[in-house]
């Protein structure tokens, strides 16, 4: 559901559908410099004041789409246990983001101006993702670390290195974080 | 110095302050979408095709504005101690970002293109400053935790939450992720 709360299949949600599809093939064909609120436009069939009076400007539009394409489409997987479900979620999280389409989509985030909604919304679809793994956990009568917790040991490290650091992550960070999330819970650390 | 390398007192250099500066000035005028290159030439004093020829686009030439705004003028404070040293640092680093100009400027930032040139000086800023702190905790013969980890536990959490969460962060929050980063290694942390 846009901010903007569409009716599903009115007019408004058809002029999201097209538009949003007109700015993901776009972007398939053209360097992001070259897409422009006009384009975009005549690729959807609308007209340019129906983009700009929705959505702002292309900036907007770029994160609107973004944190629709961030949308989980099913539940987290299920491995069996805590550390498993948690790994196999901040894998995928990793190879999505670190991809080169991924951090497009982290950049266009980032750019939708304050109150940062599209950011908002891809932050609480992660943590909508990490209390169903937390609450299968405390199904299996384990007790997880807050959700909280886990977005600062798990989620913002990988997404930090994605935008900010020059070189990759591998795949074993993701199981790395979640284990130093882990452990102090189950053994001590020895001191220095 | 830039990753063109100018000669200090050069004409690279005087060019480079004068667009620095225009940048700036303007950024203090005008909301960000009326900034543009013809404008920022102007204002330098130099023509449009020298700032094209030299930055790429008005994103490249933001972003390595934004990343020579969090250049270090000074080594971080010394309080006598690890923690109150990292407490200070993450805590200045969270006034100055999480303030509109520090959202804008990490917004630059994370907008400049692969290979995330300016995001990474930002970053490597960042670990300057924190190999300053544990190597003066090292020399009062302590064990301070790798930098790497400390970027990880305290400054990531930080970025993250500026970025991508709606809620504001307090101030208290750096203590906290600081403590929390030194605390398993003192004591161990109770299960549950």
């Amino acid at each position: 559901m846009s901010p903007q709360g569409p009716r599903p299949g009115g007019r408004s949600a058809r002029v999201q559908a097209a538009v949003h599809g007109a700015v993901l093939a776009l972007q398939a064909e053209r360097p992001r410099h070259e897409i422009t609120v006009p384009l975009v436009a005549a690729r959807a069939g609308v007209t340019p004041s129906t983009v700009y009076r929705r959505w702002g400007d292309l900036t907007e539009l770029l994160a609107d789409v973004a944190a629709a394409r961030l949308r989980p489409d099913a539940a987290p997987a299920d491995t069996g246990s805590l550390r498993g479900d948690l790994v196999a979620y901040a894998e995928q999280y990793l190879e999505e983001m670190s991809s080169p389409a991924g951090r497009e989509v982290l950049r266009d985030l980032v750019a939708g101006a304050a109150p940062a909604l599209p950011a908002g919304r891809c932050d609480a679809y992660v943590r909508g993702q990490l209390e169903a793994i937390t609450a299968r956990e405390r199904a299996r009568g384990g007790a997880p670390p807050p959700v909280g917790e886990i977005v600062e040991r798990v989620m913002a490290p990988i997404t930090y290195t994605i935008l900010f650091v020059a070189t990759a992550l591998a795949l074993a960070d993701a199981a790395r974080l979640v284990d130093a999330l882990l452990a102090p819970r189950a053994a001590p650390v020895s001191p220095g």
